[in-house]
């Protein structure tokens, strides 16, 4: 299963699909159909069996998805079966609100760490966490060993944070600030940036 | 023009172009090329070839892209060639983040309202604005004819937020809480969950 490359955009739904089923077990429910999951989604049922099928056999024809095992399944596929350290970089108004976030617990993620570099920030509470000098960011995530980052400073700073956090070994990065970042090959960037997804829209206004 | 339907992931890649294309601007340079523009976005440039001219001829083969005219173009399809007023709807950390986010200038948006149900936040100031009761949320956006909302609440409520909204004539909603939104095909949603993103790249780690 390994050897077998699996388009991006098929791996971008899984996370849809492991919201969704983590949300039905929350509700109480054991199990589901490729048809339900389809509605909750906007993705056609088709669609959703072809998906999983790239990964195995998950369900059976007529007695649908044990929620559990296929949420499980999931899990273990996107390696979010255990959670992952992440580093926050920027305290200001994104940084510090993704810092406090309660919506990574139990989705394979905490933030342990939050770095800035302004002297007014460094040394303040943000949530459980003391903001830290960006001028010991390096240090401290090799030490720890982190892999995972997000990026919430101003557009002009983000790319010699992201050099900084590849050099201390970050390998996945979630970038804030409204620009591309140019990184490695070996390193993933995802970005968020509202107002490209508000514009995205309104071309359809 | 019109009458052509573009593939959403298309549109969904002029916003990109555009943000480019703006920071080149920033940059005092004048023209550009696909090229160019690709190796910034990590994008070929035969695709971004492709990509512009479902919507016309922008480039002269050999001279590249006007920077400016490119751009106002790509505003004028995306129709950010105006400033569409927004209403924010939950007056948290991330509400309270995206109200004062000052990325919006000059990229088409202005958020004009946030409302929030806690008693405790309304009338506060986030900001430039007040927190305004959701119980008005209706009438106020109906009176502005506001048509582009985001929403930042918790999961329980979402639903019921995006059906006050869509009631109250909105037709785009960017959704920042954690699940699926049901609304009428004609309204637009996109989302923003940080683990979504996350969870996608550490499939690669």
């Amino acid at each position: 299963m390994d050897q077998k490359v699996i388009p991006d955009i098929v791996v971008g739904r899984l996370p849809l699909y492991l919201r969704a089923l983590q949300r039905m077990l929350e509700e109480g429910r054991y199990i589901t159909s490729s048809q339900e999951l389809g509605e909750r989604l906007g993705i056609s049922a088709a669609q959703i069996r072809k998906d999983l099928s790239q990964f195995g056999e998950f369900g059976k024809q007529g007695t649908g998805y044990s929620i559990d095992y296929l949420a499980e399944q999931i899990r273990q596929i996107l390696k979010v079966d255990r959670v992952w350290d992440v580093v926050v970089i920027g305290a200001g108004d994104i940084g510090s609100a993704v810092a406090r976030y309660q919506g990574f617990a139990n989705r394979g993620f905490r933030v342990v760490m939050i770095f800035d570099n302004d002297p007014e920030k460094i040394g303040t509470q943000v949530g459980q966490f003391t903001v830290q000098d960006i001028a010991r960011a390096d240090e401290l995530i090799r030490e720890a060993g982190i892999r995972v980052a997000m990026i919430s400073v101003p557009s002009a700073e983000a790319q010699a944070v992201a050099d900084q956090l590849v050099d201390a070994g970050a390998q996945a990065i979630l970038n804030y600030a409204p620009l591309s970042l140019n990184v490695p090959p070996e390193v993933h960037v995802q970005y968020i940036d509202p107002v490209i997804h508000l514009q995205r829209m309104t071309y359809y206004l």
